[in-house]
């Protein structure tokens, strides 16, 4: 594991076999890290826990091949099992100081936020990440999301805590520049990747925009 | 935990709310333990991590008082997480290896299998008791569950294995003598107590056979 502080989350890619068009979650992973993906997020709340180990241990390889980070979604056994570098918990999951005590001190935990309140509570309780969306609409990806938050929740997020912020959300090249700006340190992408004819270069359009964005606010 | 050796399974009852009659987890683990039940396995797929994480806890609290067993199905996480005695791996779950390098050597992993030679492999690989079924007809509980296997295949594993053998599928009181007599431990049952319309009587009577099944082969 790298040291918490030096992780680039910059463009951070969650894999979803049913926008995948046939392709499997290592398919869209490696051709997501071809593209430019820090992160690749093994997210199937339809697969057995054996599926999911051994899919784990593919995209575990290819990641730590690759040099990017490797995050399972929920489910903290596989994540351990499989040797990812953290999990990713939404609301519905298992409590964060419940996770933090199982998974130890050194992997990563990115939690779920939906307001500055429970950004500033995830960093006391240690998260390493928070995440906040739907930033904009997003039907297609994730069906219980609430309504879009827009990027002014990011500003307000920016100013609740010092970890790194994760926005998601329906966010497609042309709202990166705006995303940014508004204080976010990675841009988290389903359908904008996952479902592209191409992901490669779905990836590298968007991680081109994340480089630029963050010149023009340096 | 108590000493592995000296764990009795008797009555191992596994709870589904889809089977409830509206009745919680906790409801039918309390009937189930009023009735005499030793251990009880919350087992919930369409749960969220946080909801089971809830329930784990109340069953853990509430088997403790009890002094019955306590075992998590599948998620390995959530059974560290509220302190369970162990976790039950079905053929689609987390292989046993992986499992017991996370867990300890001192929680119960249980293991499902279907004939005497992974009956063999899971006790060289660190199981805690292995699991045979469907016995017996048991359309209602499990989709996913094969033909029943009859009692003889508990003869059979009995001789693959020196470990508790739990039989589950379709077992009814009158089957007890039976299945006891093929050389099972425990029986396991879902529906004769969960959709019991009570739930303390129903496990109170299976509970009575068993123990007279054992005097007759004692």
């Amino acid at each position: 594991m790298p040291t918490q502080h030096r992780l680039d989350y910059s463009l951070y890619v969650i894999t979803d076999r049913s926008l995948a068009k046939g392709r499997s979650h290592l398919d869209v992973a490696k051709a997501a890290i071809a593209g430019g993906a820090n992160v690749i997020q093994l997210r199937d709340k339809s697969a057995s826990s054996l599926e999911l180990y051994r899919e784990g241990l593919r995209i575990r390889e290819l990641t730590s091949r690759a040099g990017a980070l490797f995050i399972m979604n929920d489910r903290l056994d596989l994540a351990l099992a499989v040797n990812a570098d953290g999990v990713h918990l939404g609301q519905d999951d298992l409590p964060l100081p419940a996770a933090r005590k199982l998974i130890g001190a050194e992997k990563i935990i990115g939690v779920s936020v939906e307001n500055p309140e429970q950004a500033a509570v995830a960093e006391a309780q240690g998260a390493s990440y928070v995440a906040i969306g739907p930033i904009y609409e997003a039907r297609e990806s994730k069906g219980d999301a609430g309504p879009p938050v827009g990027p002014q929740a990011i500003a307000a997020i920016r100013k609740a805590t010092r970890l790194p912020i994760v926005a998601i959300g329906g966010i497609k090249a042309h709202h990166i520049a705006e995303v940014i700006g508004a204080g976010a340190d990675s841009i988290a992408v389903i359908s904008a990747v996952v479902a592209a004819p191409d992901i490669k270069a779905a990836a590298a359009a968007l991680r081109q925009r994340i480089v630029a964005a963050r010149r023009a606010y340096a």
